[in-house]
């Protein structure tokens, strides 16, 4: 056997991650009631928003209301997306006290989503971590296109290391590493945490955000474990697809991961059942088929 | 890294094990059509048909006609499932080189699929296996239920052991250990492949038929990797599904198969594309939407 970590903390990121990427908004209740199922689930981490530009993702224009809905469970950290100054005014202005600030490994996808280098980009966030910081905020670093970009295809593993290295040293308290379009397979998992160790970033410090749209999402996760990492992004049925591959499965199911973690007896305290419920609620808003493998399996035995 | 198999043979089991398991026939022409695009695709080991009962399987009741029909490509291996004598003699009067009998590792499933014990019905392939032999016939023998049974749930790893040690002894060139119901996770591969070597099976002799329907096929093909297996099962498309769990994913896709071992630097000698192409027809010819990731992913990338 592999060793393995005994505990691995499951960041749900459906409610933000997940639904931009829906072409339909769910209705402002339904994504209260969302985030309060997924709590109840026991997960402890739930990305609930965002504060972009209404304009850019209309599906998250409601951010302020969804943040006044829903309860604020003991022990939950309830995160919002914060791009910049003006929408870390925003978010504290909600009480948001865990935020997640976003750059990627490559010009291209940077230029791309917000127009400007990586450098420029690492630039403009450096104030907004340091104002979060001095304001007792937690601070989550995204690096996208990790692992492979739309626009540049590889990616060197010492590129998201310097990116997430330059992040860790501007405050952030935690880097997810972003398989944005899918493409790693376990080798890639290993080098790019191998470059993270060269650089000298703390294992406990790193969160693997995959996306399953070739399938391999749990063959990296395990790579993950096997290395060490102890943080996984996921989204409840899988919400959200892939931009980049219109049809394809993207992010990571919460159901599946927490299917693998169960069965190789690493605890999260997350009911596989609760997350199950929360996503089916959502499908059916949506009226829309989840991605997500154990979902379905899951479905089919239940039958509900 | 990992020290992995510099090579590795993909056993095509689409057109049998896939076909079997859709509500809906495919055509004889387009099933002739179905392998021989396969064998082009570069594939060199293919599952073509079913010499069980028509009245069992009536998707595969037209077997003579599809052996008779295909191409026989230089380097292919055409194989079919022979469930007994009257199977062997068909499949023989058809021209097959290549058949696969098949038990399980559990009572209760055999008793389900072919109403005898599994010591029963290893009895029972014992002179089929030797008359197939005595004819230079190869022979490949698999064992359902080697990870999970619908019926008993969990199984010992050394259940499945114990049927590999007789179809080993009975005279099987190879044995193929079937996650039926898709429920491993890869600390279960290590453990059932542990279990082999503790029964004294080379590890050259085994071959994994994982199924998707968690989403853990490729994190169990990686475990089998890191454990020295060299041949895997998987269905084009991903046909075949679940019949355990209707909706859900069945069968490992063949294109995820592919896509995982090109990204590890794996040689296989099959082109991606090619099998992307044999599954398209036939889920246009099925009017179905495959359930393989690779596949929806490269649909999106390719637009065709």
């Amino acid at each position: 056997m592999s060793e393995l970590p005994s505990r691995v903390r499951v960041m749900e990121v459906g409610p933000r991650d997940g639904l931009q990427n829906e072409p339909a908004a769910l209705p402002v209740t339904d994504k209260i009631e969302f985030v309060n199922r997924l709590a109840a689930s026991g997960l402890r981490d739930i990305e609930v928003t965002s504060f972009v530009r209404p304009d850019r993702v209309p599906q998250l224009a409601d951010a302020e209301r969804v943040l006044a809905g829903i309860d604020r469970a003991e022990g939950v950290r309830y995160w919002a997306l914060v791009p910049n100054a003006r929408g870390l005014d925003r978010a504290r202005a909600a009480g948001v006290r865990h935020i997640a600030v976003f750059t990627a490994a490559t010009d291209g996808f940077a230029r791309a989503n917000v127009n400007v280098s990586v450098e420029e980009s690492l630039a403009k966030l450096r104030p907004v971590v340091q104002a979060a910081k001095d304001d007792g905020i937690v601070v989550r670093g995204y690096v996208s296109t990790a692992f492979g970009c739309p626009y540049e295809g590889a990616v060197l593993p010492s590129a998201p290391a310097r990116v997430a290295r330059t992040l860790l040293d501007a405050g952030c308290d935690e880097i997810s590493l972003g398989d944005t379009i899918g493409v790693a397979v376990p080798d890639d998992v290993e080098r790019v945490l191998e470059a993270m160790e060269e650089m000298g970033l703390p294992r406990g410090s790193l969160a693997l955000h995959l996306h399953d749209t070739f399938g391999t999402a749990l063959a990296n996760v395990h790579a993950g474990l096997r290395a060490g990492v102890t943080v996984f992004d996921s989204s409840a049925g899988g919400l959200g697809g892939c931009p980049f591959a219109p049809g394809a499965a993207g992010n990571l199911a919460t159901e599946d991961l927490l299917y693998l973690l169960d069965g190789l007896g690493i605890e999260t305290g997350v009911r596989l059942e609760g997350v199950y419920d929360a996503a089916e609620e959502v499908a059916q808003a949506l009226e829309k088929a989840l991605p997500s493998r154990a979902h379905a399996a899951l479905r089919a035995k239940w039958g509900r």
